[in-house]
């Protein structure tokens, strides 16, 4: 497994077309592009990694699936009322199936429905206490206690958060947020600005390779039926409007962030984290997605094949 | 695994809720919403059967199964030029995302997506020959010679097909069609009434359950990589805008059809065909939608979990 | 009057950006693009010309207005069930409200609109018959009886028509047709290839001059009220996409035709018909928006000033 | 004409079916929908009033034809590279078509284009400077200095302004305001929520009458294109998703406001305002418009005939 993952990494460390870094995102758009890290923990806990596995960047979007594996262990599938799982067909700050759809975003993965998900993972809480909660939870995961959140990362976002600003308030109008526009705004910013390495991200995954329990800790995190409706979910919608193209080319469940940073699962296998900050044009890790596409070529892990 | 399926089979029969029959099909909206069938064929070849698995039923939509396999074969990736791969976020029939880009069909399975690669499948031929040419590809997956085409089926599909008849004719405009209008929906609705029973269905799916060869036949239909990758447009489009719903609860590639069956895989363990003419609200057999979730917890095939 | 008209014609004359001849209909394609007529006839039938105003044109689109008169006299208000009054927003022959409102078209002058208008003229006869009709009403209205259909135009839009093609099945869809498909699109095809002069034209108009009668025939066409409604149904929807900046521009209820004609109403005072090849991109004549909105601005005929 | 507004008048008083009070604002909710008021001011200063003309309520969106001559005023035909003047053909807070078109709004008079409007108005003023600003103009027109801003409503419309927020979130998005969100929501919320009587509103539309001159105060108040062109817009678009309708019905340059008002102008003959609190379903005044449709019935002043 080492070899494979230092193959990759000597591909990729070659390549020249890298995709554009974020930059809509001021504090996202000063990283080097031309790191890469990849982090592969089989199920029996084992590590191996290439690259810069011990840089932290910005999970992003990523944190959409802690955020959603905390919501449904507060409310279960009553979540499924305030946001659906279906694909939206629609880039992942869009606005229009919002109005078609009464409010009710497609999936908890485009930036409507993860916004939906932070209002719900707040209950009653302040946004601090549920920040609180979210990092206790990615902590735990990760079975590590450093992670936490970049608060540049936060502000930065914060002012540039017009469109996500634009699709709460949408919410709101049609009555879907139960707390303040600007509370939720504060809570999604943030747990979107959580920084972790490869290392820790592929680590806080494990939960998802083996129906629920982490076999690294021997922790049970959620039930088997959770696991596997989480990793259908993160093939389904976790690429945005690429989610098909992922699926066609890597074939494993998966969630992207605009830092470059994607989590794959290969149940019963392995958890798998790369980082590589240039995104292609839908916004997902350019290189990131080659290496996790070789990596399934050379380990034969697509759930389509046998 | 006859147990699991005798179960199954039971429940289901003592089912009252059991949706609604196609009605927009003159010839479908007859048939006796009171059937059921189900087969199960493991990698091994064994063959479960519950119901009336030898009753012949019209195939409909999974059919695009078979003309998707067959164009890869004829044009490779070039048929991505034609249609694209991901899930669109919209019912079966639309026509708006058509509109919005420039007349290429979202994907493979949603109706537009399904005429435009009849029209890559016949190439330059009479519709005539290119559906000898599909029906010899069925029979020859299904290595069964008896399947065919049910021309009363066929005749009230043109009769009543006019919203088909508007794609083909939107993408004409676009110049996204070979060949003439007429003939191409003439090879779709063709292809569409293609009559098979839950087993023989269930056997010619079985290309997919171990990468491209049959492993009853021990012939190769299609390329490792291929198979895969029909399973993935199968899982992410293969349900129309139900295909979220079916990953989270059944967790399997398949395709369903308004005839009532669906055909799902279960990579390296089974080909299973189901067939109940009931529909849910977005068009899928409601009662083989909950048979295939039974079968999935039951056996542990979910694509999701190991 | 006639300086007025001379002057405008000399400076059109002179005009160098004539925009682009419409191409997506052959046999428009071929017409010279430094053409220009302009017919002004005032309400007490006096005739000013300048230009080429006795050469015959495609009328296209303008010819909805006479098939709106039509089908409202035959079927009143009734109308209105099957087509709407409202700006569509959209290019003339998208077909994307068409699908969010139930196969009814937004209003008559759109693509989809003057569909089910041919369909709503035909009642039970044959194209044949309707086009007889329809000829019969534009020559009595010009008060001319050597206006007919260029059969060549006729054809040509027939084998280049799959967008209108598309449109019309996907309204039959919807059960929003009386007449198959075929013989409302020959219908339509046909009155959209009548060939006039701007003379012609513009007399032909006279009945939306003075509240529904001809001033110059002494002739009632059409009750007061209903005069005024398609006045204001031309200005609200007479140049598809670009009637707001009609609206803003010239001031005057008007209907344009991708054959490169404008017939305009100054209530009260004059009917007028420009014609010049080369459109603007939405469609509709550049130089005889420019012409009429000189024309305006010399004669202050403005419906929106006094 | 005092006799055909008290006959009015007296005919509105008698109807049952009143249209419902606008909902989503608190603080208009709670207007009494028995209600009615009309003035016709003709182009002479003539004044004619029935019912409450001097009752004091809600102009809300007709506030937008002032900040638009305003705006007009400061910037000129510039304006419209920020906001379009087509009809939009969706509901007035709709906001899929801004993400259509790159957050350019389609016209000046959906929520949308008023916000932009706004920000265009500002200029880099403050909101209390702004709103001193067009409080005048709107006594300067209205000949009235007793006009004020209901400082409740715009309280309320602010607390519950969430799909308003969301428009203008949206735009900024785009970078298409020059001043921050909350100010020109500020600015936006305070104009809607000016007081007036339909006495006052007819008076201040009185410069859109006569050119652009009041005849009444003798003053010059926009050049006379500029004059004819509102007009034009607010036939087009004064009625949101009904101004189609309210074309074809009423035949007047007009705008409506969700308070129950709704100012009509007459070129060359009268500036016309109704107030009565029920709205049909599309947001406009239901016996307002049934007033004018009267109204012009009796006087033939439809600018669609003669």
């Amino acid at each position: 497994m080492q070899e494979i993952v230092d193959s990759i990494y000597h591909e990729m460390r070659a390549r020249t077309e890298r995709g554009k870094v974020a930059n809509y995102i001021p504090q996202l758009a000063c990283v080097d592009p031309n790191q890469f890290a990849l982090t592969v923990v089989t199920q029996d806990g084992q590590v191996f990694n290439a690259g810069c596995a011990e840089t932290l960047f910005s999970i992003q979007s990523i944190s959409k699936v802690f955020t959603l594996t905390i919501a449904l262990g507060k409310m279960g599938d009553t979540l499924w009322t305030r946001v659906g799982r279906e694909p939206s067909g629609d880039p992942f700050n869009s606005i229009v199936q919002l109005e078609h759809e009464g409010g009710i975003p497609r999936n908890p993965f485009i930036n409507a429905g993860a916004i939906a998900v932070a209002d719900a993972v707040m209950g009653h809480n302040a946004p601090k206490e549920t920040l609180a909660e979210i990092l206790h939870f990615v902590r735990f995961v990760a079975n590590d206690d450093s992670i936490s959140i970049d608060e540049k990362v936060a502000q930065s976002e914060m002012k540039t958060g017009s469109r996500n600003a634009s699709l709460a308030h949408f919410m709101a109008s049609f009555k879907r947020l139960d707390n303040p526009v600007d509370s939720v705004l504060g809570t999604y910013f943030h747990h979107c600005s959580i920084s972790m390495s490869t290392e820790q991200l592929a680590k806080a995954g494990m939960f998802l390779v083996s129906n629920g329990t982490n076999h690294c800790t021997g922790v049970r995190v959620v039930p088997e039926h959770r696991a596997r409706r989480i990793n259908s979910l993160m093939l389904m919608c976790g690429h945005y409007d690429g989610s098909g193209e992922f699926a066609y080319r890597v074939g494993l469940p998966g969630k992207s962030g605009v830092g470059g940073g994607i989590l794959a699962i290969a149940p019963g296998k392995a958890s798998i984290a790369v980082w590589s900050p240039g995104l292609d044009k839908i916004g997902n890790s350019k290189l990131g997605t080659e290496a996790l596409e070789m990596l399934v070529q050379r380990t034969g892990w697509s759930i389509f094949g046998n």
